[in-house]
């Protein structure tokens, strides 16, 4: 029937035209669309929109940095659901795109500081303007000639920026999956079968160690991978954030001890909170010496790489066996550029690979050792390679540097400023990389004597932290964000982590002290 | 001596300038960089280059479809490596772009049909466009608030159409990681635990079943999740390429006997080869009657629910406990748009949760369920749904409605022609979906009786395929896909998937018989 159906249209098709063959012809079945010709003129359209509302450059600086509403008020200003039946004017969709924008984050804004990455750099979002436009997917050379020539250069450059010699690697969807990439691929070098038997009945069950200060997203991929939190031992780190190696050693040890089988090691180049680099080298030692996979997550801090002065940060991650890098956090790769780096060559397509002829067929007329979407554990892959070479072609290496650099002495300022400006106070007395960590005493809650802070003291200045925060949204002024550190035993701080765009200045961070300074005061002054 | 040189960098700057507190001052440390104001111009730069060469709209057609280069050429037509030390003009940027535009591939070319996606909805780019500008993660309302509750009603709407009543789901980075998202949850299910114990050790090792016309993202999925390929079950599907039910009830039947737990099925809605649709109502009644997670992979197919004409092939999806879309396949949504639906609400956050209280802190002023982040196995996640959202504002139900059903259409139109036109051969009589396979026999392979294709004749027929393909390539006339299907003992015919943009037209459709025949005609008759 249902066939019959498609046959009987068709024979129609065929008497009303069909047999135009020229290619060129077009005789559209459906009346109820736009003429295609018509309906790209919406994005010249929206792109001014953008520009209009400052989203495209420093512009965005005269707006607030939210109009902060409420989900249920924010409800009532657009209207969500997706219930039209009919076609929208291209009017009706500049109006709803203006809307949109209006209550958006600016995270391009100079005052935005609430995450790990905030605007974007123009090169990169240039690159991915370009490559949503000609939407292809990253798996074949047959669909993607120049970006998987990209993605290769991308790679050899990041091996050589990291020291890792003649290896291999590939972009992926964010730093958590470039971690379970790590997982993936150590995992198959401890258990050379683990393909076929997966980690059940193992005589010997995986375990992976991380500090107590790592990205959660190594807890969520020993979930997902099947290993189990039982299997996750998280390492202990010293009061800057560091792992302590020799609490790893021991930790190794009883796990052996235990009858287990230490197989995957994550350090981290950057932590989240405190921004720390743990000893590399040290770790790396103790890899060695008991034969398990050092992989080294350096997602934030990976981009101090691009300046010789503070590429010293990462001594001794040329020694581990993998490393992810995400160019779009504090470097300004447009979300998502993340890299993930393996020393091993050809260990990602045998242990990935599951060869399938549709998409990999053995008898093209090239050279398929350009096809690598087999290395993935995604089939079709968005391009998040170019981004990052139009950034380096475009700046080159002392451009880049220079970003990196300029982050850094901003951070620097922005450090001594709290440190010596009355009523802040720093978390830590150093720091590594470009987060800066530190508390806001307002002047009614300043005490005299150390003895006065008590733990009811601490609670009032942890409540007043986010009541900061709170007030700051809602005047659209700045964002940064607040957090505690709980396995330290600390309540919430503001974590301020600097990035390379937009451009920071000396001027960017005063604002910042000076604005915490202003709230703060203005607070209720219940004690 | 580092914390030395940043506060000796840090009191100099405060000497030079670091007073400016207004806040709008800019005062760059760095010189080596171009003033923030003039980087943003390239971008309006671009957006002309990417114009003028068609690439935004249908003047992409008046261009080949690929200038095919091999790699070791392509690599002396462009500068690949990373090694500028210094800026480039904007000239030589653009130079470059120009460069990577002319070699890469037209997807949006009326004669691209390589892959499950072309070209992209205007809208849907334009929807990207926005998103990149303004570079956020969906994984706060505090930085994605009109985005939060876009992915919601996103979600809603999906939910709606596939009748998943009040469930849940979220936006995937492609349709693999939502089938993984599907083995997760349903594991989790299947042994509540499993989130600390991981699957080492379980009395019963897990049994995931697909049918073999099925994707390898499957295959995949069951190795990253540590189950591993000997827990896979490949079930024989018939010849249009539908899993049997009685050959998967013998699956289960013969897997429990072994003392293994069944816990996955994963049907298909539109195989990447044939377009088949499993038949959902019979496998749920298998899969209740065993106490079996059904999950259905539509990440092709599911598309055909926006057509009342077309939607009864997802009859019975309604029962699946999980299910997954990729709206960027045939709709033409960019790369990448994947939904993952779940029947069961909280079921995402349950399972997947790590409580990070660096981003989803529990004190803040604003109703923190709307932080849908720990749903998700990433941290850090691009905003995908405004893509589909836009879309649907803009075309109403109908619009995608007559989109859908113009390539269905289409592809009726390419079946009859080639069921009839000389030489061409179908691959199957009946098809599913827009997947249109076939043959075509040059007149000089031609025989007079069946048995004169023997299993030589099919092999050069094969070879002739992949030779039709090559010259299709390097004429750069179209691009169309090739597959064999191994398990069935069929090598190389052309598989073409009709899409929704750029949109088909009967011509379009005729131009792709009429060049094969072209093509096909003209190789060198070497029998």
């Amino acid at each position: 029937m249902e066939r019959n159906g498609h046959a009987e249209m068709a024979m129609e098709t065929v008497r009303n035209g069909g047999k135009q063959t020229n290619g060129t012809g077009s005789d559209p079945p459906t009346s109820k669309v736009a003429a295609p010709d018509d309906e790209w003129t919406i994005l010249e359209r929206v792109v001014r929109v953008l520009a209009d509302e400052g989203y495209l450059g420093p512009a965005t600086d005269q707006k607030p940095v939210v109009e902060f509403e409420y989900p249920e008020d924010l409800k009532k200003l657009i209207h969500f659901p997706m219930d039209e039946r009919m076609p929208s004017s291209a009017d009706t969709i500049e109006r709803i795109v203006r809307k949109v924008l209006h209550y958006s984050v600016r995270t391009g804004h100079r005052h935005f500081h609430n995450q790990l990455f905030a605007g974007v750099d123009p090169y990169g979002l240039t690159g991915s303007w370009i490559t949503e436009a000609l939407n292809t997917s990253q798996y074949t050379f047959e669909v993607g000639p120049t970006f998987t020539l990209i993605e290769d250069a991308v790679i050899e450059k990041c091996m050589q920026l990291f020291g890792f010699g003649q290896g291999d690697g590939i972009l992926c969807p964010g730093g958590s999956m470039s971690n379970m990439y790590a997982m993936v691929a150590a995992r198959f070098r401890a258990v050379p079968n683990v393909k076929c038997t997966g980690v059940t009945n193992l005589s010997e069950p995986l375990v992976v160690f991380t500090s107590e200060d790592a990205h959660y997203s190594i807890t969520k991929g020993v979930h997902w991978l099947g290993i189990g939190l039982d299997n996750l031992v998280k390492v202990k780190s010293d009061q800057r954030g560091r792992m302590i190696p020799q609490e790893l050693e021991a930790a190794i040890d009883s796990v052996r001890a235990s009858g287990r089988k230490p197989f995957f090691v994550n350090a981290t180049a950057g932590t989240t909170v405190l921004g720390a680099f743990d000893d590399f080298s040290q770790l790396a030692d103790i890899c060695e010496r008991y034969g398990v996979w050092l992989h080294i997550d350096a997602c934030l801090g990976g981009t101090a790489v691009l300046s010789q002065r503070h590429r010293h940060l990462l001594r001794g991650a040329d020694r581990a066996q993998s490393l992810a890098w995400n160019p779009h956090k504090t470097l300004g790769a447009p979300l998502q550029c993340s890299v993930f780096l393996v020393k091993e060559r050809g260990l990602l397509h045998e242990c990935n690979a599951a060869k399938a002829d549709y998409l990999f067929q053995q008898d093209k007329f090239y050279d398929i050792s350009y096809d690598t979407g087999d290395k993935s554990v995604q089939c079709g892959r968005k391009v998040d390679a170019f981004k990052f070479w139009l950034m380096y072609k475009a700046r080159g290496q002392q451009g880049l540097e220079a970003l990196v650099d300029n982050a850094f002495e901003c951070a620097a300022v922005l450090h001594e400023e709290v440190r010596r400006r009355d009523g802040f106070r720093l978390v830590l007395d150093e720091y590594q990389y470009t987060n800066i960590s530190f508390w806001y005493v307002p002047s009614w809650l300043r005490v005299e004597r150390p003895e006065q802070e008590t733990a009811a003291w601490w609670q009032r200045l942890y409540t007043v932290t986010a009541d900061i925060k709170e007030r700051m949204v809602k005047r659209g002024t700045t964002l940064i964000g607040y957090v505690p550190l709980l396995h330290k035993g600390i309540g919430n701080f503001f974590r301020m982590v600097v990035t390379c765009h937009p451009r920071p200045s000396y001027a960017s961070m005063m604002f910042i002290v000076d604005e915490i300074e202003r709230v703060g005061e203005d607070l209720p002054r219940k004690i």
